[in-house]
């Protein structure tokens, strides 16, 4: 993770400091300095620099509308605009030097923006204040970023529908509770996890619509007496009106929450899948091989292969739980306007969103590299009695009461529990001692859903397992997936 | 908070049992039964019995679409239609025998069906099982726990921008950091939290947006072998359309994970909105007086009077994000596709939707209830130099740069504190030696910012804490609560 | 779940009121009355009615201390002890009559007691305030749920250890990543369980040694101006001595918080217990069969056996972390001393108190009566190379350095895949072509390590899974929970 | 944060690579090479570098075993101190090269140590696996952690303690729910925070003695079948015994979840006390001025004087209960024994003890630094009738039963407030009014009490909030503090 302020090494305080503009923005009315460990622990400059190309969006649109309203002249919105892209460029280039001392990055750019063009540099913060400025810059992160994550999740939709026309006819058990249930396809489970991060795409795209109202121009929490024009700073920067309270500008992280949320709920997603696919990788289950890229070792037992990626994006899934909680736990009971604890909301964003973008970006490789162990499966298809609803239906369709039909193949698994049989190989007799309405137009209808295969086969509603259901899933899914 | 178990004896088993439906709706194949104490660990009637009137709703529609596709007659589903209604009525009125050896709400429901109209009722769980059905009826719940939470938090937008044409000229504070920041219309802090709640209602509207897609007919995991007709299901019960992976179906609960965070945000934010009445009720603060009705006194100190009202508001939203925590563990790592865990799901969302509703029926009493203390917030308006930012401004329009007008004010600030003054008390001569240009043109314009309630009347951008703007808001509001 | 507040209705006020004691705690000098709706809003008689037994233990020390400082009289104090005998009687026995406008269970049970005995009742509230009531309450309440909990972990543990003699022999897959790893005695696992628990005990042993102090007498956050008996007090209800300072107890619920962590901790051991019994129990692994009473079928597959038991207690888990996160949640940044926000804490103490409980009740039996599939396991005992690192070990002891030997075992495993063998199925030649130290002195002792058997049987370490270890091990247990 | 990673630039891979030993610890079965972007997922070595030291320390105590029962030779042994001494120097020196494909802390030392000593190296891994080593590292890291904050909470309270002489004669209003309750010694608050720091010191020894089993020798999850002494190797790490259960040692992280447990309480006392101190710190309260250093200003309010660094310790508590939540979180739900999830232990670990160090190492400052208000206090000491509970008990004293007593008392306060009057401005004819007994041996006593600084000196009961037991309280804990 690139981070342009680790590389920095302090420098010494540069220059002289005109009369309201020493290091930091605040200096004019006090007399004690501020203790160096004070620095230590208030600085947000070691996580906020990667918010610099957003802060820097920011007060080019504030320029512009400075200038526009005449706070600014144009030469002065010139300098700044030019200034303020080599800054950002010095800053990309790891050539910019962050200090302790000056706080955050808002004042790191103002204060690089000053020294090199004077009197212009400090008008740029007119009419704004800090509060509408980490606001803005933090909305313009989480507006990116859900595109970003939004992108991502449609690449790993992409890689399971990917495997779907593949993996088609390849009829594997599916599980509730753990426990064989019924037969699917196997490109039925993949489209599940497409499914669910499709609703994830949704969320992100609820959020995106719901925050993009610009917070600059609420200043500190009333508002300026300055005659700004916010919609133009809105427009400039793409949002769809400005914000309309200023007090709640600077006390709203709505939109952080709500990232987080639908990050956790992704999150949540993948560790489901991760589970899912480690118990089907073990010895036992046998289902999936995963390729030796995305397993690795054990230091002592030389035989080990162990699932370490999917096992660590269940882990990860912790993670950002663990944020959206961090978030919801500093939020509670905070009054209006701003209040400083709101500067520790910014480490569990950007950690949450790494970890999820990290997991997203290595899923689907995973994803496409693993391997169906169709031998395996299909040796171990006929146990679990996964015909038994298949039969049960049968029986409805043959007039008896579910309720009832239930009841009889429950009793028709338990006599072939006792006898190590599966349900194919009971006889027509054994049929028809247990309900004579299953044989009573000849076995041939019944034996035609018996076996994982044929009950499998037989799956005809909408949104079922069933190859044809499936088959009309997946080119739903091609479709939707080529044209956005 | 009625609730239909609670008033129900235990009863004797009833009658006698066909074949395939005993007490237990999986019977056919057990051999021991189940002891008492799981009965009782597993059984979830005592809380899902609320989800009576849904589970009918989507029985109903399930027996219309199959007599429509011919697995059920029209007197079959007219008699299954006939004895729900009868059956719900019954619990509607108390006289319903819940038992927990039935286990859940679906069983009761259905197995007092068949009692009452035999093999119809016996019939009536063709193609669909319990997971799809509690899916169902949980959506159907949130559907409408979704707009039932709409419409209280219009409530309470409405009792909030009540009470702004009233307030609009009693300029109050306005604080960051819990210190006096800029001076405000009291009526730009009602409407601060009118935003956040209509955040909470978008994200209402988007979560019952994204969730109405029916479940009913994905059956366990796999759909089915019979002819459903699962638009029809969807279309009856208002639903967009049938939700389109068997999978997903019994494993999704991003509906209601959804809903408890949109519930969890909310709660933050009546937990904002009470520690900021909290502090502002204090004998120190002294802003508001509450109304005798919502808070109570000491069982010790004579002299007490709590605001105990919004006190538990902020303490109830604990519950709220304890229960979406909840249900976040609870999702973790869990495979596709139904596990018994997820029985865990309800008495969280119940509890959570149950505590913001009680504050949501409160919060427009007390909202409308509050008194400003409009003499002792005058009083001492002038404490605090909420004026410094709008003189700052000032310098700023007579051509200062604004990190040098920051520093000036200040110093300003800090030679009144050392003389005990405001900075209206300063001479013309005080200001002239802090920066000429502050008294260029005389001091007219200047001494026109100077005060709180000029500071205030001074604030002109969109979104301020001024008296033109937040009128301009206030009518907004009042338009936008009408037609909606 | 026994509620004494469930049963009752709701009774007229009763009889007429003196001065000063209505029946708020409070009303002298409200003058609007309540609102119901905020009665119904605050009243926690509907949770805390079950902290009953230990308000009384609370009021008689109260009152015991008090006439031995001449606070009341010995006939007042005989009559408040017997009242409150008869009161709490009553409740026991259901008839006690409950009601909203009351409040909280102390002053149902004050009030009472007044209507009794008159001036007496009048008086037990000298010096004390329901702040510290409620504390000594609750503190008795957690204290003995300790002790409760403690008891039904021991049980469990008893139920582990008792499996113990008759697994000892049965070698199983001992898994890492969910992947076979080393071949460990079934009794190594159930004692890994008993450890776990050990230290949850250790937690609860912890909890309720600090929680020990007496908040009676503490007040309302300032102790009092009359001349009680703190350490009497103290004394009589066996806590080791007051709490030392008023405000701290007003305000303060580690105990609590604590508490819930402990039982926290304890729900992740039995969530993780389930889960790894749940993978045992799937048809795939078929390590263990859980008796019928058990597991539960499915509504709509006849053939299903699902582990209801373990899922819901699994699931329940999450339960008890948010229970402790509310709590948490709720505690963050309130100010001292008592805010009403604490009313908040009861809810989910009996929530998760009552959780585990149920969970702890019933586990003995599950883990007592479940079944090694022996023949099953023994089938399958030789896949997955278990043996590999008792074989890599042998290399170790012959001369090879570890890191070495790792290499040359894996290429042996990766040589015996190839080739669909086992270790053992190697030849001489094949190992001596891997490593000439491995069968230096002949392949006698080489060969005495491989296979599952006898690579378990070569555990030695203290701790490990070998028959000897694992002997002694179930030895010291059978002692320690003898004696305890 | 010294991070010894982070300073390091990828080096490529040294030297041959032995058979057996290549770069990964596990190379020796796998055909397909690593993912690269899979080495940057699953690598820890940039958090875990930090173990460093106590894996040296591991790693040196089991050699020294290993040579003691004959594993290795005293040359070996003395070989791998050495080199394991020059690669920490190198390490704490900044030298020391990482690179991602190492994966972890544990194989950069050993392969160093390789690389430098040969054979000896390959042999250090002998009978341990790294699910053994990392447990044994973290146990080592949390118990140092036990100490440091330990320390830290002692210097903590000292400077609470340090205060309390000074303060002891300054009344200030204690309050509850916010609101004026009863009067208290300004010390009185100060060591209400002691009480509970020390509650958190006693948790800390508890998990530093429950945690004090030593995992090393458990190797993978079964132990080992060399002949290892565990015993030897807890003695040289100073356990206090050998963990018993393999399987519980490759899968325990109580001793982590409890430690953050104890941290998060920290951090809401923390929290809680940051609350009160902002609140007081404000211009209405104004009972407490905070010392410049502390504190900071508004980037465009140029008289701004906010209390960021508590804010900023109240929003950190949140960032302590997150990283609770997240391994509550990690562990719900994972089988025995090691999983690769327990990987995300780490962050969470690190992050919470920095935060909570971070916070008490700023914290004595400001508790020392902070002024008490006196003549402001003072002022309005006598607003909120905070003697109200102490001529109630002055009533009680004259034979009004408590609960009249306390609606006569709320009358008078009731009948002060209709007059804007204090309690000491009624007559003794309005007392008398109210109840005779109040004056009925003259008003002398019942004036006594009366006033603010009267009623806090008529405290008397222990853990109270008057001068004499506060004094005794100050006494105490300044015995306890020096002597530990």
């Amino acid at each position: 993770m690139p981070d342009p302020a680790s590389s920095a090494a302090p420098n010494p305080v540069r220059g002289d400091k005109p009369p309201g503009s020493p290091g930091k923005a605040w200096g004019g009315r006090f007399e004690g300095g501020t203790d160096p460990r004070v620095e230590a622990f208030t600085e947000s400059i070691s996580f906020d620099a990667r918010l610099a190309p957003h802060d820097v969006t920011g007060s080019k649109a504030h320029a512009t509308m400075l200038a526009e309203v005449g706070l600014l002249t144009d030469d002065e919105r010139d300098a700044i605009h030019d200034g303020l892209d080599a800054i950002l460029a010095e800053i990309r280039a790891g050539k910019f030097p962050f200090r302790t001392e000056l706080e955050d990055v808002h004042m790191h750019i103002e204060s690089a923006l000053t020294e090199r063009i004077g009197d212009a540099g400090r008008k740029l913060h007119t009419a704004r204040s800090r509060n509408d400025q980490v606001s803005t810059d933090l909305k313009l992160f989480v507006r990116e970023s859900c595109e970003t994550v939004d992108g991502l999740l449609q690449d790993l939709q992409r890689a399971f529908v990917g495997r779907c026309e593949g993996d088609l006819d390849v009829v594997i058990p599916g599980f509730t509770h753990l426990q064989r249930a019924m037969p699917v396809s196997a490109s039925h489970s993949w489209l599940c996890w497409v499914e669910k991060l499709d609703r994830d795409r949704g969320r992100l795209r609820d959020c995106r619509a719901r925050l993009n109202e610009c917070p600059l121009g609420a200043a500190a929490l009333a508002g300026t007496t300055l005659p700004i024009d916010r919609d133009r700073t809105a427009a400039l920067m793409h949002f769809d009106r400005p914000a309309a309270n200023s007090l709640d500008v600077s006390s709203d992280r709505d939109f952080l929450a709500e990232y987080l949320f639908a990050l956790s709920l992704t999150a949540t997603h993948l560790s489901q899948w991760a589970e899912e696919w480690v118990v089907w990788f073990s010895t036992e289950f046998g289902i999936l091989s995963l390729p030796d890229a995305y397993t690795t070792g054990s230091s002592i037992m030389p035989q080990k292969r162990n699932p370490d990626v999917p096992e660590l994006i269940r882990g990860k899934s912790a993670r950002v739980v663990g944020a959206l909680m961090q978030v919801m736990v500093l939020l509670k009971g905070l009054p209006t306007a701003y209040n400083r604890d709101l500067q520790e909301d910014k480490s569990p964003l950007f950690d949450a969103h790494d970890t999820v973008v990290a997991c997203l970006e290595l899923m689907p490789q995973i994803v496409a590299g693993a391997t169906l162990n169709r031998e395996r499966i299909a040796a171990r298809l006929e146990d679990g009695f996964l015909d038994a609803t298949a039969l049960m239906e049968y029986a409805i369709r043959s007039g008896v009461p579910m309720r009832t039909a239930h009841g009889v193949i429950g009793k028709l698994v338990a006599l072939c529990e006792q006898s190590s049989r599966r349900l194919a190989d009971l006889t027509d007799a054994e049929f028809a001692e247990a309900d004579e309405r299953l044989v009573k137009g000849g076995s041939e209808g019944l034996r035609g859903v018996l076996g994982a295969a044929n009950a499998a086969a037989a799956l005809k509603s909408y949104g079922g397992g069933g190859r044809e259901q499936v088959a009309a899933q997946i080119a739903r899914w091609q479709k939707r997936l080529e044209s956005k």
